[in-house]
């Protein structure tokens, strides 16, 4: 990729990655090296780093920074790299996305602040404020569970009148909220709606939506990017044998254990089964013991995610 | 203040200190110098910045870290100082409480991560690993409206087992919750047990209640003080009496302009009403404008909250 | 219809008919017959009575009688016909379902009783004891925003394995859940999901699901069946185009005012509006008043769901 | 009591009446006669009967009808009786008022409807309406964990501008709203206050509140009455004494179990075992299996609360 844009809109599978650690303020660089060149062997658009699937509130800024770096250093702009600057602090956000800038990423990721609750005008009036600060086009994300705060679809009709902010992802797992986006944004084609709840991808896409920010995508990148091509070329039959994986992911690997977690430790812990990196989660969360880790590689296996000598997984056998 | 440690249970009002700002990202100086004259003036018995009140998770680190050292310098062990520490990173919990220690501070207050939510066995490892690499004794502080976790009582109960936890600020204004906590911790009279809501200063402490973390005492330390003292006495009519002043702050100051940012906005901007600081908010909120000013102005004086000369509020004419 | 037994899965637009009242404890007659014929010249699948939309919890059991009776004679088995018997008492659901069979309705749907907050152990008790008590097969409703309680999907797979139960409406307006049951009922082909929000109509039925009970089909009946034939036929531009009309219903005439109750308002002004029945709300709503109505009905005929003189909407033409 | 008309403000304990029952739509006639006998040997001030406690929701109006008849008929003017007709139906609340009037009942008792969500303006033009409707003076009742409704404090300050609206229960558990209602109703000190949450009783009384409708009241009458009076007395030794002594009630008997249901389940259980009445729940609930109710009759016998031959519980001794 040498062009210094990104498309509007933009369009495919963009994969909000896991940050491999090797302890509490360690990156596991091999581990990381290796996520990255699998991920993109399946084809996707762009890397999204310090997500909520990153785990970015939970990591230190110094470490976020070396990440940073070590992820744009590997994709070397062979997809853009987008970074999450969501944060409290106003001025943590802005540092951040200058180091993004720096590095080479192409553009931020920002949920409101979620300590404080903040109301829609007030939301309106803390990214007018934000966005004049930042180097970087920003995608909005809507995150509601994590944050608290609902970005209504008129604020963010209000907020896409803003220059610099490019696109939103909806995380509420809401597809009529979606939908509500898709009517309202009918004229403004070139702002860029995701998806990012995966169990939705399929209908996001066939209705018009321009693509998805899908968790699974750390473990078989091939199989969102297929989904996410059979939406477009409206070929259902295929879309709903594709859907049906991706369920089946939901199903198993990010639901094993009883709390809200199993989602980021069975992400995590599959990567690991499959040899890509370490499952060390960063606090207040703990890798799966044994019990549970040997149910997800068991799953991982039937599902036949096993990484295959190519680097990619095997949705196209 | 000489003594080098805090006396168990710790008894009295500490003060959730508002941090006086001159802009996004710096502090006003003479406004923080003033405001910890005049709560220090009051007769409170310790200083939490950078708790809610504080706007802490707002905040840029490098501000914190400049507060943390100017608050302590300026009370210069007149009072012991308390530094909120609540993260989302574990990584920067403990780099904010290795600063308080530096500076002097005698303890640090954390609310559970407020991102991910944590289930209470996770949250029970968390602080495990936490407390381990603190080097100040810990109040645990309940902020469920903020953080969406609620630290249950037997979560406090076992909490309380880890060397270096020493007490608990409720500020989930459920008075239920307070009163199963003093039932679960009579047999274990040394750890601290406070209120944060000031709604309700009056009762946990006549229930045997250790006291409270009240946002007004920015304003008026002393009625806070006096209401502590009078709960303590068991002097009905003057708790009642003062109760009801704490009351009609809460309605009026509290509860100018329609979003749930009312509180910070009123206290801060009659903190500005009254000479002793600037009203600047960190993002994402914003000062009061000028009509909600002037009514908060109004406020202020039908309240007898003007400041005279003594630096005090005027609770004892 | 002459056959006696509903098909598995019951497929096609059920609608959930609205409540014509005259006054509070009075049934607009003249209005229930058109609104039925205009139903069902739709073209419809099944008439359901005493759901939410119909305001049933709102109504005395008198009213709900008389309706029952009214309805069923008036439709005289052309469509079957489904009745609500939602109720926090176990005793007058079972004495509503007993009227419903004597009147001739073909089925009755129950979401969970909804004052006191059932765990689904006890939910999955209640319905065993329930079931075993009616006369007629029961369609589960799950419609957490009414009632606090989600009926887990495996709740809903137990409880699909006592006799009698023969499907569930989602009014969950969670796209996920409703993938959770297609997954966790792949080899249960027979029992009927349904989605309640027309919103996601199109995509359920893509899906593999079974139709929908969709509101907004007591005021463009024809409009619904379209959109569901369209999914069916996997004919996705059509679904497309139909989507964006009930988009539009919902983003106008549901929309109007700014209460939650603005979709019952909406839609029984809506009816008044094109002559069908009175726009009497049951207590504690009210109809909207002038302001509103002049919006609503200008909406109606922007819309094009003026009716026509066969009785039917004007999606055909 | 032979007057006619209720105290303004009402002053003491109200005990909302659990509902013996001996099957799914029968009452436990003997066992209701003796559980009114010892409740009234409490020195109650009244009995409420069809409340929260009371399940009424669950009831058939047959059984409530009988109830109200039965229940008035074996008090016979020793203290008043309050009937609640909390109902989602207009029609149905008004007729169960009619049935109390008629059976000798001094007020009725209303929480908002609980199927729609009626917003504050909505719910206030419903009271009008109802109250006007009423043979009976009203009871508010604010329940939002059963309703999703708070009545806001300023629309209780409206509605008792509405004549026939007595006064008002709050079972918020939020002492914080209690005093804002304190503060609000300052200058109509006829208009009654009661707290619902047994555990905030003593503060409610001691800040100037009227009494309690305490559940444990069915099982401990005389232990409330005395809190009541120990709190008008302002004699805080006592009040703490009995205040422990309903939160060790609360801890065991109301916290056998996981399930929200547990203080249904355990009050009815512990009646159960003490001989009172009959344990049997109305749906969707059931009586505790052996252990649970081993556990709760091990409880009862613990906290002294065995029945003495006096018929009242042991709380003077």
């Amino acid at each position: 990729m040498t062009e210094k844009t990104l498309p509007t809109p933009l369009r495919g599978i963009v994969v909000p990655m896991v940050t491999p650690l090797k302890g509490r303020d360690t990156i596991d660089a091999p581990g990381l090296e290796r996520l990255i060149e699998h991920i993109l062997a399946g084809g996707v658009q762009a890397l999204f780093i310090l997500g909520t699937t990153g785990e970015a509130p939970s990591l230190s800024y110094q470490l976020r920074r070396e990440l940073i770096e070590r992820a744009c250093a590997q994709v070397d702009r062979r997809v853009p790299v987008f970074v999450g600057i969501t944060d409290t602090s106003f001025v943590e956000s802005v540092n951040v996305a200058h180091k993004a800038k720096e590095a080479g990423a192409m553009a931020v990721v920002l949920a409101p602040p979620y300590y404080f609750f903040a109301e829609q005008p007030e939301l309106l009036e803390y990214l007018e404020h934000l966005v004049s600060e930042l180097p970087l086009p920003l995608f909005l994300y809507n995150m509601p569970l994590n944050t608290k705060i609902i970005l209504k679809p008129e604020t963010v009709l209000a907020a896409s009148n803003i220059e610099g902010i490019i696109g939103l992802k909806d995380s509420s797992a809401n597809m009529i909220y979606f939908h509500q986006l898709q009517m309202l944004f009918k004229d403004k084609p070139d702002f860029t709606l995701l998806i990012g709840s995966e169990e939705l991808l399929g209908e996001a896409v066939l209705s018009g939506g321009h693509g998805g920010v899908c968790g699974g995508a750390n473990l078989a990148p091939r199989l969102y990017v297929l989904l996410y091509e059979a939406a477009v070329a409206k070929d259902l039959i295929a879309v709903e044998a594709l859907h049906k994986k991706v369920m089946k992911i939901c199903s198993t690997i990010y639901s094993v254990g009883r709390y809200k977690s199993s989602y980021l430790k069975g992400l995590k812990c599959a990567l690991s089964c499959i040899g890509l990196c370490s499952d060390f989660l960063a606090e207040p969360f703990h890798r799966f013991r044994k019990e549970e880790r040997d149910l997800v590689c068991r799953y991982v296996q039937e599902l036949g995610l096993l990484k295959n000598k190519t680097g990619s997984d095997n949705q196209d056998s």
